[in-house]
């Protein structure tokens, strides 16, 4: 079950300010409307009574927005084909995902096209390590098969290299059909996975203020199927958004709460999420910044909105511009992560391998991130003070001027008693130039490389294994690939 | 004026946590004490009534303590030779001073050992960056300068090269004595000095529970002078203290405690730091660990105990254990940085140019911190919700599905409406790699190089500087150098 983080939330609004944002969001979607590009959509809400111009163009009531979005659970469970790795979406829990949508690789000093190769390998590292509670969707694009049928591919992939819930194509709303129907496959049929969600959606919004038709497909067909959709404006400031944060995150509400309230429209009750992608552009170089304490403040804010509605809500990541896997890609991420943890977010996605602005998954970064997420969750736990851990009587054993390195207290807890990096080093200089001197970046291509060689597949039934393959080929047929 | 932090702080101790805490110093003090190792400071606890046993140990009172304890301002100016530069110490405000202690530098791939040279670079660097409020002290060890007046050089240096307040020698009393001699000549005499401290003295413990009396010395010639301390518990669990969080935490504070009620038997109302460096040995390697989950949890928990005493206190800074400037110093200082502004840190050690575990002190590194605390700055900094924040024109200008990029809301805010990097690229890849493909650490020493080309030196009276030479060049012939 995915971890809970029983920490405090960082709260930083006001009810002043809280009282200030719901006037934004109610203007804009009221006064401005939303976009949707999808007939289908469009008929949702005017069947319910909410103002349509034009084709496209939906002027809402927010209470009605509002009514809409009450049906949605507070919290869900997301199942995994291995029952131990089902999620637990809402409340205190956070489960974290690998990166997701890059269109290249970087393994040390190598960037390139990545490949289903590549593809599989970070979904198997994504097994591996306990602290990710599922692969994603996307890990990387495989960019040499073919592109109508890559979905196939990829969600294949996702379910027999793993045993963790993954996410479903949403490219369209036949390749989310897809999805579904493999997910039927693995998880035993629609009612099973009706009774409880399987796979999980990312439905970007085409900020500012419009719902292409491609993903509003997509997420039609996983709503319809109980399936989690995650509702995502797009927000760049600057770009997709006023350079204001205040002003982004009304937008974001408007946005967020309109697809919301679509899928509650399509099945009352459906599992969904609030989203936020929520950074800054660069007004120097015009690229998209991340990590940045725009950023941060959006997030801790979403946070805290999300919560008000009652809403399972997804953010953060180990986000950052870099290059290269440099001082920057760790500072950048971990001023993400950290706010994260803080937020209490519920999905994250982007745990682990994110670089170069999203343009790339990484190898070595992934295990940067991994190093980054154990750390937060044994952070993240509230420590216990009672009289054993007060120790008192280390103290008397050890005295004044003394050392505690060898008292009988330490030597029964020293293998347990403080967190055990996976990649940071504490050696000393002699000691790490004999040993190469390899920075953190070479000794997490080291990690990552073993981690590879000792990876076990996890088993599957081989029917339902040939069944699901049965299917690959036969659509990628039908699709002409 | 130095920096408010103005955010939530970041609490995660319970009343309950708080008592039980309560209780253990009480019993440290009482039960076991704490040991003095300079006869004047005994003398001082046993004309109080406390009681002594044997020549240094003093067992405590804990009434006694918080009698003494509440004598300490809760508050306090320190003043620069530059009014512009004086800093508040105490509430809600954040002092960051640079690296101090380490005995080697790193320059690049080159380390070794730190010269006068390293140490007036890195004073120009601290006087340079307006985000670092004081050099600190020993910002590295002038090793090519004879130890016995090397601290004469020391303060020379931090006062003419920086016109920002400064910490003195505290290897002995006398050296004590000769900071503040040189202290009084720049700021025109003792009751200028008495009236508002001018230099501040890092008392570390000797922990566990005893005080050694060089430090001792410097403590009593500070505080006679009233001249602020902070009083440090240097805690590296499972060395220092026991591998426990809680124990750690109540040894803290009876150590902490016990030497501030010090200051105040030798003069009521001194200025004073409740000071703590807490983090954890490597049970592995045997090496002390930085920016871990458990320091970042001790820094929590300091910042609420401190405020429970009514006591400014000093804690966090750009700590961590790593070789090199690589992801690992990155993400380790921000580990330990962001929970430094969580908890709002009136006095911020080590906040540039820590490397290593403190062995160096790293010219690039440095410029690493300066980007950090120039991003948190920012970052935690109340937002302003408020209707011109809606931006609601802009919205209303780009409508669904535009671009914010030329939109006149943007056109007349984008200068300045976001935090813009030091040393953070955004760069896409191509122009990246055309610019050379240099990563954060390889900009940082441009950015270093660069800022001391530029750097120029703070005016001072020509008379004034000639007493201070004056003073250094006799009392170094006084100790034989």
């Amino acid at each position: 079950m995915s971890y809970v983080n029983s920490m405090p939330r960082y709260e930083i609004l006001s009810e002043d300010a809280m009282a200030t944002l719901d006037k934004g969001w109610r203007r804009i979607v009221s006064e401005l409307g939303v976009e949707f590009l999808l007939p289908e959509a469009v008929e949702y809400f005017r069947a319910a009574g909410q103002t349509v111009e034009g084709e496209n163009l939906v002027k809402f009531d927010p209470e009605f927005i509002l009514e809409q979005v009450a049906k949605a659970p507070r919290e869900f469970d997301l199942q995994a084909r291995n029952p131990a790795h089902t999620v637990h979406v809402g409340g205190d829990h956070m489960a974290f995902a690998s990166v997701y949508g890059c269109p290249f690789v970087r393994v040390g000093d190598e960037r390139r096209d990545a490949t289903m190769d590549d593809f599989e390998n970070l979904v198997r590292l994504s097994q591996a390590f306990p602290e990710l509670d599922s692969p994603g969707g996307t890990i990387c694009e495989p960019n040499d098969r073919p592109l109508d049928s890559r979905h196939l591919d990829m969600v294949y992939a996702l379910q027999t290299l793993s045993d963790k819930p993954y996410m479903g194509s949403v490219t369209s709303g036949p390749n989310a059909a897809d999805t579904i129907a493999m997910t039927e496959i693995l998880f035993g049929g629609r009612e099973a996975i009706e009774r409880t969600p399987a796979v999980m959606g990312l439905i970007n919004v085409n900020s500012p203020l419009r719902f292409d038709d491609r993903m509003l497909g997509a997420l039609v067909e996983y709503t319809k199927a109980n399936q989690p959709v995650i509702v995502t404006p797009f927000l760049l400031m600057g770009a997709m958004s006023p350079v204001s944060i205040p002003a982004t995150l009304v937008q974001q509400m408007a946005e967020a709460l309109a697809g919301i309230a679509l899928t509650q429209l399509i099945r009352p009750g459906a599992p969904v999420v609030f989203g936020s992608f929520l950074s800054n552009t660069d007004m120097q170089s015009g690229s998209p910044s991340f990590g940045t304490p725009e950023s941060a403040i959006g997030l801790l804010c979403t946070g805290q909105i999300a919560r008000s509605f009652g809403l399972p809500f997804r953010s953060g990541g180990a986000l950052n511009a870099s290059q290269t896997v440099d001082a920057q890609a760790a500072y950048e991420a971990l001023m993400t992560m950290l706010p994260t943890f803080l937020a209490g977010t519920n999905w994250v996605m982007h745990s682990a391998g994110w670089l170069e602005g999203g343009l790339v998954s990484c190898y070595e970064k992934f295990i940067v991130d991994i190093e980054l997420l154990r750390m937060l969750k044994y952070e993240f736990t509230p420590l216990e003070i009672d009289e054993e851990s007060l120790a008192f009587g280390a103290h008397e054993e050890v005295g004044a001027g003394g050392h505690f390195l060898g008292a009988m207290h330490t030597l029964e807890r020293f293998r347990e008693c403080f967190y055990r990096p996976l990649l940071s080093s504490t050696e000393n200089f002699d000691r790490w130039t004999r040993n190469g001197g390899l920075d953190a970046t070479a000794r997490a291509a080291n990690v990552w490389r073993e981690t590879l060689e000792h990876y076990e597949r996890p088993e599957i039934d081989e029917g339902v294994r040939a069944q699901l393959e049965e299917y690959v080929i036969r659509r990628r047929a039908e699709l002409g690939d």
